[in-house]
């Protein structure tokens, strides 16, 4: 049985197509702007997905609140499946007196949850923190297929060394190359970047990261790119948590910039739902 | 050591002109629109203080979030004071399939407080919920004082059977009569009400509840008040949760309408900065 929360109505329509057991809940909002709550189905076991984009923090509190009620409703073993997880680039104590903020949304998390799945976790070693079981799904399937036809005999490539294992994935699910950017800083306001051991001379690339955000490095990957004389450039990303005009930005300068629907964007053409019902 | 959230701001400054040593804290909110804090203090206890009124799950996100800083900062023993605890009016299942909202809410705190302190809750049976010590504060001596000379010889009222010991605990910090006022549903539409055992002639009242939001059982009150021969008529409430409108309402209808500062509005003019440092 699956829940779907606020968070993931943009998911709704498709859970039902690809054949998922809904069940009803009832969500509004108190005219003091509290949440309230309503499961409309009774169980052993539930799925409840759940996406924590802005607003972030009611998502997250109205994740507790379907827990509490499945929880009183009977529900024995509760899965959350949040696609994008709040708070997951807060992983570390970078100055004395900041909190592991990741670990403090896990944790709330598990106070209702046996188990929990997010896709593409900035951090993976933060999984540690829920105190149940906890699994990082990868969106490698989901943007292989996507990209497959379009991507012909290209190659893929990450944007940082640190993406590498992710541009890997998906080259593998197509057979095709892959390798990564090295960056490096030249100067306090420049960084260089270049294609590490890879030929891109008249071949279509796809760049694969987690998170754009301003989408600085990826229109700066993507001129690189053309400059070294590469057919088609693909841009595409698990979590599109765009800053205000960066889908514009990198959609000037790429053929085509995609991302999953872990966040409903204007761009987020690539489903992951498959992988959710198929847990 | 004292920390003053986003939703306390409006009594740190009464909380350092009354002598707390306060910690600093930096708060402030990503593009994207998760919360960042930092906490610029070491020690061993700490008493955090963080109303959580609309915005109300943001409050409570970073109240988490300052409790996850303080426990990575060392800190051994924390206190949080909740002055208005959102959630507290869903405190049962009315229809099958709700949470009981509170309840995850009190847990969700116990993840990292090891006492709560609250004032004036909904339902007091609810702090059972909380994992650690809780404790219910009265706003019955900030009440008192604030109406002692404005009452003189008056009496205190509640506005339902179920306050009663809330206009008890004011009067007899003022050695005042008190009682509450009797309902009963005349017709599907009107509820007939009146004080029970006191006479109100000439005299002074002042009507205390623990939250107003419409109001508008303070206004049939007052109204009925004025009609049987009262003097002047004051109400007190701990919690403001004003719908739109609801203060000019009352004050219309009243001689003076006051709230505490659990919530700040524009008629917050009690304050219980006091009893929180005497914590």
């Amino acid at each position: 049985m699956i829940v779907v929360g606020s968070g993931a109505g943009h998911l709704e329509e498709e859970v039902r197509a690809l054949g998922g057991e809904l069940v009803e809940v009832e969500i509004k909002k108190f005219p003091d702007g509290e949440k309230y709550v309503r499961v409309l189905g009774s169980g052993d076991e539930a799925l409840v997905v759940q996406s924590t984009f802005k607003p972030q923090d009611e998502n997250l509190i109205e994740l507790l609140l379907i827990g509490d009620a499945l929880r009183e409703r009977g529900f024995t073993k509760l899965r959350a499946v949040v696609p994008y997880l709040a708070y997951s680039r807060q992983d570390r104590v970078t100055k004395e007196g900041e909190p592991i903020s990741v670990r403090a949304i896990m944790r709330e998390i598990g106070l209702y949850y046996d188990e929990l799945y997010v896709f593409d976790l900035h951090n993976p070693e933060t999984l540690r923190f829920f105190p149940g079981k906890a699994v990082n799904l990868s969106p490698a399937r989901a943007i292989a297929e996507y990209f497959k036809d379009k991507l012909g005999d290209g190659v893929v490539l990450a944007p940082d060394k640190g993406a590498r294992a992710r541009a890997r994935a998906v080259a593998e699910k197509l057979g095709l190359e892959y390798s990564h950017f090295e960056k490096k800083r030249v100067s306090p306001r420049e960084v260089k970047m270049w294609p590490v051991d890879i030929d891109v001379v008249g071949k279509n690339v796809l760049i694969v990261d987690d998170i754009i955000s301003t989408g600085g490095t990826m229109v700066k990957a993507a001129n690189l790119l053309r400059a070294r004389g590469a057919e088609k450039i693909f841009v595409a990303a698990t979590h599109g948590v765009f800053a205000e005009g960066a889908i514009e930005r990198v959609s000037r300068a790429v053929d085509e910039l995609a991302v999953t629907n872990t966040i409903p964007t204007p761009v987020s053409r690539i489903s992951i739902v498959p992988d959710i019902l198929a847990l």
